[in-house]
This record gives C-alpha cells, structure tokens and sequence, in this order.
C-alpha cells in the first residue's frame, strides 16, 4: 500500500531545481554585440543594472559561446534592448551558425567601432570593467558611455520578454 | 528662426542615458533573503541565471542598503522567485524603515538557516562564492543547493515584472 506522502515528487537535484526555477523566472532580452575581425553578437536574457553613478550594466556569457574569444577581448561592447517586434531578431541571435548580421538584420557601425541594430528600444555603448569567471560562463560588468533612445515610439516601446523557454509581451 | 535639426534632444550624458534606457528594460521580480542577528531581506530586479553546471545566480546589492551588512557576511543567501500575485510582498521589500518580516509576511526558517517566504513561485537556498565590487553596488554570484517549487499552481506560475518604474504580469 502505497502511503499519500510517498506520491510527493522527491527533491530536485540542484542542476535541475535551478532549470525549474529559473522557468519560472521572466527576463527583458537584450543582444550584446562587439567587434573583433567582423561583429558578434548574441541574445542575452541576463542583462540587469548594476549601478547607476557611475552607470554599470553586467551580464552573463558563456566561455564556450562564439562571441566569447570577441568579447573576450573588446573594449567596448553594444548592448540593445530589444521590442516586443524583435522575436525574429531575437531568434536570429540566439542560433547557432547562421550569419546574425546578415539581411535581414539592419545595424551599421556606432561608436567606438561597435555593431549597433536598427529599432531597438535603446541601445548603449559600454566600456568592458570586469570579466568575472563562474564555472563556464562569465559575468561581465561594463560602464555605459554612449547610446540612444531615438527608435523609440512616442509614449515608450513595448519590450521583448522571455518566459518558460519561449518570447511573451507585457499585459499592459 | 529655429531650424528643424535644433528641435532635437542633445545627446543625453550617461547616467541618464542609462537610466532612460533601462526603464524600457522588462524584469522578473525577486526577493534576497539573508539572516543575521535577524532576517534581512530586499527586493531585486537584477537576478540572474549565470551558468548550470553548477547552478550560479547573480544579483545586484547596494552598498548602502540596509541588507549589505548581512549579506556582506552571510553564506548562505535565498533567492525568491514572486508572483504576479504578490506585488504587496514586492512593494514591502523595496520600502526602507518597515520591518519585511512583520505581519502581513508569511515566512519561516528554512534550509541553512535561511529566511524562506511562502507562496512565491520558487525559492532557492544558495552559497555564495563571490561578492564583486562594481561602484557603489556589489555583484553577489551564489551556487543554488537547495530549494522548492511546491508551492507553484499546476500548471506554472505567473511572474510578476516589472516595466517603467511598476509592477506588470505577462500577456499571456
């Protein structure tokens, strides 16, 4: 006979405790660019603020990702946060082996050499501070220097958020 | 007269660039919990997953804030995921001189000896491996070793966001 408390679901081990919780956990999505012998760039959903005087943003990227031998070494890195329009933008810079700059993306050169795309809610240019290693990926804290609002709609945008595993808008 | 090109904003200097910015950066909503001689605990807007293997979050922490001394000291930190249902328990945690802890919070002890809330939609007990220093705020990185998602309805949980200074839910 089988007791009720032998039907609870056992402890999650913590690698998967840590997938279950962060399901649960919605995130803005940003792409992060930079510029070694051509651009890179990647779809980021850890961007947060950090401080604000002087102005610090930091994110995560992993040691075994494409962008990481460019970021590995910029000086200047572009971060955008992108629109609710962006999905394909957002799907585009998150897989692996296509061309991210290719059409359709539209983006040009902005300061300090770095990729900047097209209609994004803002955008900054960021000088790299720190690059803290945390087990295979790194956490990057750099001080915004540059960058615009210009795309966005009259009255603000509408971010682009990710939740259990797949793109959402805001209620309101 | 006045020529349509001076009609435009002048470039904004960093720190409200990067303030203007980041009110159209969308955000899972978090509360960081620690005990000292009493429990602390503050509500973030900046966690992140870091990496899987092993399980690294990250979040930001002022300084000045009324947590850091504990959370300078502190092991073991939690890591509460909220509901869209619990923008109260969010406003509580982000208002300095009320005590979080009194009623109407609901928390108990948990794992490590962690202040755990109830009714959020996950929380995790982590170690932390890593305070970095950025300006006058403090990257903390923290290795998840325990935790529980048993409180979450079938189904999953709505998150609460936050979007442009308040509280927001999902669309869908």
């Amino acid at each position: 006979m089988t007791a009720a408390h032998d039907l609870v679901a056992p402890p999650l081990a913590a690698p998967d405790l840590f997938r279950s919780a962060f399901r649960q956990h919605a995130a803005g999505v940003a792409v992060i660019t930079a510029s070694g012998s051509g651009p890179v760039g990647f779809t980021a959903t850890s961007l947060a603020s950090v401080a604000a005087e002087p102005p610090l943003i930091s994110f995560g990227v992993g040691a075994g990702s494409s962008s990481w031998p460019v970021i590995a070494e910029a000086e200047y890195i572009g971060v955008h946060i992108l629109g609710a329009h962006q999905r394909r933008l957002a799907t585009s810079f998150a897989r692996s082996g296509a061309d991210r700059f290719a059409e359709p993306t539209r983006w040009r050169t902005g300061p300090e050499g770095v990729p900047v795309l097209d209609g994004v809610l803002a955008w900054l240019v960021c000088r790299i501070v720190a690059r803290v290693p945390a087990a295979d990926h790194r956490v990057v804290l750099a001080e915004v220097v540059e960058g615009s609002l210009d795309a966005l709609p009259d009255g603000g945008g509408r971010p682009l958020l990710y939740h259990q595993g797949r793109f959402n808008e805001l209620r309101d």
